[in-house]
């Protein structure tokens, strides 16, 4: 029997393991699957961890998870379509959800897919190399609890270990005498021990907007957001400001490119990740930064020097789970050889094809389109189950809007399920005044789903 | 010719270079040498970075500098043999010097060796494994900047990579809701950070006891060092007290096993480090605690179960630098055939010795002589200079005796060099009203070193 390793059991590990139960349960001869888990527990991202830096076993800290953290989109975009919100909690809930909430669905299906017993907890894959004569990846894990090492063999690999754990990181002058705390975005925890305190956060995107956010709601004295390229421009609640780039600090006092200064008390870079795999060799290794359409993977997916070798979720990413649910089927269905790769040249020219298109995309709009295409052409071939993609295309436009109408108020916006047509509940707290974000409060008391644990 | 692996350009590593290098004027035919840096620079942990967690390319940052580090022993004690403080600074200087006082000293020797050309910087090793077939190590190393891997062959590894890298990072019940930053040691980068905080520590050593003091001098409102089994004990100023070991927190009020209670806004883990080699295969994988004699080390550097591979500074220290170059001259030895290691049994016998008077020391003392004896012991067959061991030993008891009477004051104190005899001169400023503690300060003005930068 042929043999595949998943390397990591986050979200898209999750949907692969769930991919290939689900084949098997319909009478599909399965290849025996081993998920190599550096934590000690699935979830990926969303297994909150309060540790920053290296882990209790000395590795670097997955997470990048912080307290408070609500779904920035609607989760209808993200939804299951084999195990929808409405069937984990067994009724409709509000369309913004805290972390815990979305922990609980994700982990709720794999639970009931049975998968938990094919992952190897807390063992660390240390090395990937390809041995050409064999024809077969020797993987080299470590078993962090006994610090044992073992190198086994493997006909195809499959690494969904994310692109949201490495920070980029870069240095401005006076960072080294800096009198308070620089870090990025990756070490945010708790927006709580900046309360009072002035703080500068460096970004323009996703997590420079809701960490500003979250720090001024739970009691930031003033957040100064500087941006290298382009405001956000969103309508900030007072507190919050937008700068341009920042040139240098000298003691606390911040220098940015206008000639403005800010004093201030830490410094949170919001500058993004990296696609970082030191544990692959290089031949096997995908380089790219974050976009649509990365090269060398076919179908976004298939690494195409070596098509035995399968990244999963490593898109810039509009879609979440339902975009690794339909990598995943299409891996599945590779490695089962129901879906047979064209010639190299062929695979490269559908790369090709998309990528030229990435080249002409002009905003948010078009990424959209173009990854609800991708999605729409991912799950052709696959029997993932068809959910209403156009609702979550629109979906998407919407919410675009309703940020630009109101940047603390569009979580407490109600979507359709493009998978049930359920319509979500509005939640019985504004956002900006929610400070409790636990599932139980979240849910409303005396509502518990069948699955919460 | 062979070729020897160096891992890491810190004090050991530097060291071992140094001591190739010294047997090269001297006429000796010295292998090929080469030497891998995951940093852009060298010195180890005395490259002082204000980053955490991950580095700029995504791996562990190596350091646990932090700003305002002080000696916490007399530099007579861990001073060069063959490269005085006298002959670097030209003169003397004083007992207790900063961080960069001591990078410079460091470096400086390594400078006049001219051992920079064997190193590769921003190179990090990802897998050591060794070829039983060509008796050879294979080492994968990746070159970070521009992320391409590649596997080199050698006859011999030394591993110089420190134990003071990778955090014992406990838990305690708590800790994932406690409103403020949870940090270990390693992470600790400028006291100021703390100035007007309640700290609550945990740990009794070295770095509990001077993060304590710092965090008090640059303004923090008060410190409670928890302490597991026995606290300190030392004379502290006023806002430092010692209590027995955390038992949980709740919010931000910490419970301690006698009963007491504070609340507190930052925790601090001083709880030690690990020695942690993941880019090590298992079976060549030092395995121990932090200890005066580890088990499987021939004279505290040969690894038994294969002597071609190295440890430098895998031991507890109360001497460093001179104990690193008396190990790496004897491993340079070892290696050019002028020392002969013994059977397996006569290196397993002379091990059990140690270990078995380790088993009877019975506090800082006993470890000190323990100490000396063994540098003694590996001083022996070398050509390392002789220094005045018996005085180093004896300095080490009176600044025991000196913490004893003052822990704020006994970096005030002065010692004569082992090497040259030379009496150092006081500080111009108490260290505890001394809050510059730059290289320029410390040497007083006007008076600039010839090897400065």
């Amino acid at each position: 029997m042929s043999r595949v390793a998943i390397i990591g059991a986050g979200p898209s590990g999750l949907a692969q393991l769930h991919a290939f139960e689900q084949a098997g349960l319909a009478g599909a001869d399965v290849p025996e699957v081993v998920c190599f888990e550096k934590q000690s527990d699935w979830g990926g991202l969303w297994n909150y961890t309060w540790r920053t830096g290296l882990d209790e076993h000395g590795d670097p800290v997955h997470g990048s998870m912080y307290r408070y953290l609500w779904s920035n989109g609607p989760k209808e975009c993200l939804e299951f379509a084999d195990y929808t919100f409405d069937e984990h909690f067994g009724g409709p809930i509000p369309s913004f959800p805290p972390r815990e909430v979305l922990y609980d669905y994700i982990t709720g299906r794999a639970k009931k897919s049975g998968v938990r017993q094919y992952i190897h907890f807390d063992t660390a894959v240390r090395w990937i190399a390809y041995d050409e004569a064999r024809g077969t990846f020797e993987v080299t894990v470590e078993s962090r609890a006994d610090k044992s090492t073992r190198t086994e063999e493997f006909d195809w690999v499959i690494v969904g270990t994310g692109h949201f754990s490495t920070p980029n990181f870069p240095e401005y002058p006076g960072f080294s005498t800096f009198p308070g705390r620089v870090l990025h975005s990756h070490d945010f925890r708790d927006a709580g021990e900046f309360a009072g305190k002035d703080l500068l956060i460096l970004g323009n995107s996703y997590s420079a907007e809701d960490i500003a956010l979250q720090s001024l709601k739970y009691g930031a004295e003033s957040v100064t957001i500087s941006y290298r390229t382009s405001p956000m421009g969103f309508g900030w609640p007072e507190g919050v400001s937008e700068v341009p780039g920042l040139d240098r600090v000298e003691g606390r006092t911040a220098y940015f490119a206008d000639g403005s200064t800010r004093d201030v008390d830490a410094i949170v870079l919001c500058t993004g990740y990296r696609h970082h795999f030191p544990f692959i060799e290089e031949a096997l290794r995908l380089r790219t930064g974050n976009q649509l359409y990365p090269e060398k993977l076919y179908k976004g997916v298939v690494w195409t020097p070596n098509p035995k070798l399968m990244y999963l979720a490593m898109q810039d990413q509009y879609y979440t789970f339902s975009m690794f649910d339909a990598q995943a089927f299409y891996v599945r269905d590779v490695i089962l050889g129901r879906i047979a790769l064209p010639e190299p040249d062929a695979m490269q020219a559908d790369i090709a094809s998309w990528r030229a298109r990435q080249d002409t995309l002009a905003g948010p709009m078009d990424d959209i389109d173009f990854q609800t295409d991708y999605l729409r052409d991912l799950m052709k071939p696959t029997d993932y189950p068809a959910f209403d993609l156009d609702l979550a295309r629109q979906h998407f436009a919407t919410w675009e809007h309703h940020k630009e109408e109101s940047i603390t108020g569009y979580r407490d916006r109600s979507f359709a399920s493009p998978c049930t047509g359920t319509v979500a509940p509005l939640h019985h707290t504004p956002w900006w005044e929610e400070l409790d974000d636990s599932l139980a409060t979240f849910l409303g008391s005396g509502r518990v789903s069948g699955d919460v644990n």
